[in-house]
């Protein structure tokens, strides 16, 4: 009868270009040790990328999430890798590199990390202390760089003013698919707050100025104009 | 009647030196801001702090706990006064000082901060970075310089190994009426578990090694030492 298709129609999920594909999405910060007890890290709450984990789960994908030190659960469907430093994360994210048809990096991973990790404590005795820094492993590039023909790389560019030429730049020199860049405001966008406010730049050139949405509507969008880029 | 006796005995709170006092104490970790988006922090969970909060509000005592960037709820009963850096640790501590009893420095408040905080973000280029850092304020020590006798002031000394010589000088350096010592292994004592082992010096040099306890049972024991060195 009508009413049976009709019902049908209305319960049946919307059919996702996502739906039976691997994606490998990261997500929170990393923690880089200064001894024992210290360390350096950033203000992500990882909410981002768990949002988008989840909904590529609800699309029908088979979703791996490499997750940094998070006080976020788990979401349904979701298959999840703890890491704690930048190098952990790569070593969680490396294996499932090959068998992936999507990887978005929304991870905050550490562009530093302490040259030498103390064992035990550092004693406080100066007045001063100088930190000696060393770059991490880049774990987007290195997935871009190695990746296979129809492998999607999907990158984030945070900024906390103007920044647009920069999130280009980025999408350029790793060769990305798309980035979603976010001005980090401390209030409606960016780390530790249950809204965003994205600008999509695609690897066509195309730039979708999305408006203040909850991390979840953002997940969506983005999710949809991803999908728009997988291949046929 | 006897029965109406013991009923009362039972229910009756024990009478706690505590009652009526105003207890003051820090917990948590600190964040110092590198820049817009990264910090230098510790593994600090606030648990401790916590759980002594809670266990002298319990006790009939005015509480105010000072807390850091944690994840936990406010035990009842107790203010709570949210700091970041270890500078604004100390400026919501301050105005507590003076009408206090007792002063309970669980915080692992950072020694160290950077020296310059950088409004935006700092751009990755180079493949080393200096990091200059800058001695924080001691809020523990500001305390018990200045405060008025019959104030007590009590410390944590965590350490990664050995160390009981330097909660000792700990003790004598700050002029604290007690200090708990406790060893970080990283698995059952210290930061981020749940459990802790303590070992209590006071000022007259008695030294309680405490067992294997859950940190709301190390609170309890803490507090039953810190009632014996109330003035009376």
């Amino acid at each position: 009868t009508i009413f049976e298709a009709l019902a049908e129609m209305l319960a049946a999920p919307e059919p996702s270009a996502l739906s039976g594909k691997t994606v490998v999405v990261t997500a929170g910060p990393t923690r880089e040790k200064i001894d024992g007890v210290r360390y350096l890290s950033n203000y992500s709450s990882g909410k981002m990328g768990f949002a988008i984990a989840a909904e590529a789960a609800r699309r029908g994908a088979t979703v791996h999430l490499v997750s940094g030190p998070v006080t976020l659960p788990t979401p349904p469907g979701v298959q999840r890798h703890d890491a704690e430093s930048a190098v952990e994360m790569l070593e969680a994210a490396r294996p499932l590199f090959a068998d992936c048809d999507l990887f978005i990096g929304a991870a905050a991973v550490a562009d530093y990390r302490p040259e030498t990790p103390v064992e035990g404590k550092i004693k406080k005795h100066d007045a001063e202390m100088e930190l000696r820094l060393v770059r991490n492993p880049d774990i987007l590039a290195e997935f871009s760089t190695n990746r296979k023909p129809g492998q999607l790389a999907v990158g984030f560019a945070l900024e906390t003013a103007g920044g647009i030429d920069y999130a280009r730049r980025k999408l350029t020199d790793k060769k990305l698919d798309l980035v979603a860049f976010n001005i980090y405001d401390g209030t409606t966008s960016g780390f530790e707050v249950d809204t965003n406010v994205l600008t999509l730049l695609d690897r066509d050139g195309a730039i979708t100025e999305l408006p203040l949405l909850s991390k979840e509507e953002a997940a969506e969008r983005l999710l949809d104009a991803i999908e728009l880029l997988l291949p046929r």
